[in-house]
């Protein structure tokens, strides 16, 4: 959209006077289609424009109507202006507009344009008794949320919608940038992902024959990780991702869990240490959170404003450290804290506030609390295996990784097969696409992150 | 990578011999850990290296070690020679190794730089008799499709991922910057999607109790498209799209079936008539297709020689025309072609060749021949709908789409909520990602097209 304001004035500024108002003229008569995002740049004004989108706002002057009209491209709808004989009983809140007139520059402070209307054509109506949100009313989260099919309708919904595509874009583009090539992993699998909690399992929906019923012939579940099929891609490529929808069957309806979430997973080949890992996780945390903020800076003000997007440096500790740190302070936690205990929320929120509300690693947990696929540390007293977690304000647990164990003899039976031709070390971790977005907005209900959320006793649509 | 290329250009260029001299002797202790695609681009001649990747080919002269290595991340290896004095027993094919030197320019014509090894270090061992690729041997794709784990290490398969990836990234390109947002549309969907054949329902795989069986307390299943969510969104959004996995339960080994295939899908509000979907459609195809024609050409080139990138249009017909065509044909089909049948695979095949094997826009099916959400062209005597369905070369059906009926007086009871409140015409199309793949490459089983294929009777890790 910038690259579009910057080179309409670089056309405009290379036209002659008389050139442009044959144009305009032309104009006149086939009026530009324009999203509202590009009207809002005011490169245009002058120009006789056609804008098509949803009422917002409807405010009757003696002489005058002013309407705001939004259509998804940015938070900010454009200010309508149109004398009193435009008016139509069906113009309402929520209904749908396509208004053709000019764009000028709006005496009002807020906006640097407005649209002067010639012609308003309601395209679809919408009875403001019967629609569930109310012109200048504020709808909880709770409330837009029981509605799947309409929140996206309001701001603070479409306001996300906007920064959710937005990240996505800007992950993807840090990877490829990076030289990783992004893997399909899939979501059907026959692989049961040992210890990764409850699955669920893939049916034909109408069985005709006993043969249907065993339609893969092993037993299909959804996936809870791509991580193994990036560590078969990792035995050709030195840099691979993927960015899909897991899934655990929890029976939770916290405002933590969703049985079904977006994962961000990478494997990296040739690693020697964890630093190989937490060096991509820190940069694609940063780069993406630049990213939105520099795409989507009003959707993320909408949100909150103690977003901390200039993480200047994330912070180190050992899980060793972690735990003496926790040990020496003065708060009660409700689970132990002795070295070999896994770290509980509170543990984690404590370490992020211990060290000053900005993203903390920490690496070198017990080996004991780690997966089979962990390197091992082979260090002693301790035992540890070279893991490292995120941690985040606001959330706790962004991304989570590891070296993985590449040495065959330490490795158990059925992880063999991959490590024979060829195997090298490698590493990779996991981040949770939803948990990051309530990261950098400070939306405390996971729900409210994801376009359709499905969990226990939910799946609307 | 090009920017990488030209950027150490212009680093080159900018610095003194004396500071370039200080530089290399420094690398010299410390090498520059490069990508083998970096290497090649001979922009880093002289320059001290590391190189991490597989043996693919292995060589002994009198004096000399000739090795190729491959990291994944191009086509080409990186050719090294090294003194005999280096060579490990080790050192197989499969194997793999990181080895430093300096690059120099090669003697031979076939590649622009070698490698002149000073260490080789062999990293995973790969026993040459257990391996299932034989040095030199040309393996079918049928062999290669019964080893998931391993068959990216083929030079067919890692091409095929590397176009994978940059076509993905081509068509997320695309919609950005048309200004579409991207919608995750859910996996999980208790819509059952009438009429679009078999479905897979989804279920915990544990049950516990009699709650748990009934998890999200309706009857849950593996969406088969995003349409619907798209078009929620629709009704806020001008332009979006989705790009990820849907599933049929389709008891089908054939080579045109998969039980799990990637589709986009777009959806467009306020269109007016099909030339706004076929427009998109034309536009990403030819955007693509270039954008992987640039960055991926060797790869392309490897699967064969008569890719079509250069459609300058897509021939359009409308369905009557089609079958007009059909008839005055002199080819028996076996199927029927009156007006009113649906067209078969062998009539679409027909019809692309008959318009010179190019892309051909098929337009105006008959009003019963789709779904009901397809919107009706009201003409008589024909009654046909605003469908469209595009054919290509090679494969057939590539994307099908249509305006969407949005009159509520036309539409059925359970698409009425959605089109009650601000309702727009507007429409969409789906793509399959995986016969895109087939058109581009030419590529035959659509298994071999995807990492890790789905279908009855096989699910692969």
């Amino acid at each position: 959209m910038f690259q579009a304001a910057a080179k309409a004035q670089s056309v405009a500024s290379t036209l002659s006077q008389a050139v442009l108002l044959s144009i305009r003229h032309y104009c006149k008569k086939t009026p530009t289609k324009l999203r509202v995002s590009e009207a809002l740049l005011g490169a245009e004004w002058g120009a006789h424009v056609k804008i098509q989108g949803w009422v917002r706002s409807i405010r009757h002057q003696k002489v005058n109507l002013f309407l705001h009209v939004n259509d998804g491209s940015s938070l900010q709808s454009l200010q309508i202006v149109a004398a009193s004989h435009l008016n139509d009983p069906l113009l309402t809140f929520g209904s749908a507009v396509e208004v053709t007139g000019v764009l000028k520059e709006s005496p009002h402070r807020k906006q640097p344009v407005e649209l002067e209307a010639d012609e308003i054509h309601v395209i679809g109506e919408c009875n403001p008794v019967d629609f569930p949100f109310k012109i200048k009313e504020r709808h909880s989260l709770e409330y837009i949320r029981q509605l799947p099919h309409l929140r996206c309708r309001t701001n603070a919904f479409s306001s996300l919608l906007r920064v959710r595509s937005e990240a996505t874009t800007a992950i993807h583009s840090y990877f490829k940038e990076n030289g990783f090539v992004q893997i399909h992993t899939p979501i059907i699998t026959s692989n049961d992902c040992e210890g990764a909690g409850e699955l669920f399992q893939v049916v034909p929906s109408h069985p005709e024959n006993e043969e249907d019923e065993n339609f893969f012939s092993v037993p299909a579940f959804l996936t809870v990780s791509g991580q193994l099929h990036l560590e078969v891609m990792s035995g050709a490529f030195t840099r691979v991702y993927t960015f899909g929808p897991t899934f655990r069957a929890e029976n939770s309806q916290s405002r933590r869990h969703l049985a079904e979430f977006f994962m961000v997973e990478a494997e990296i080949s040739f690693t020697q240490c964890l630093e190989d890992l937490t060096r991509v996780m820190e940069d694609m945390f940063r780069s993406a959170t630049e990213q939105v903020m520099a795409h989507c800076a009003e959707d993320v003000d909408l949100f909150h404003k103690h977003v901390t997007p200039g993480h200047r440096s994330i912070f180190r500790v050992t899980y060793s450290e972690a735990i003496d740190i926790l040990n020496r302070s003065s708060q009660k936690f409700a689970f132990p804290t002795n070295w070999g205990c896994d770290l509980q929320t509170e543990h984690e929120k404590y370490l992020v506030k211990h060290c000053g509300n900005i993203p903390v690693f920490v690496t070198d947990y017990p080996y004991d609390l780690k997966p089979f696929y962990a390197r091992d540390n082979q260090d002693s007293p301790e035992h540890t295996a070279a893991a490292v977690d995120l941690l985040v304000p606001g959330v706790g647990e962004l991304c989570g990784g590891s070296l993985r164990e590449e040495r065959l003899d330490l490795l158990r039976a059925r992880y063999l097969e991959l490590r024979h031709f060829g195997s090298v070390p490698h590493g990779g971790f996991g981040l949770g696409f939803e948990r990051y977005l309530q990261c950098i907005l400070g939306v405390d209900n996971i729900k409210d992150v994801i376009p359709f959320p499905r969990f226990s006793h939910s799946c609307l649509l």
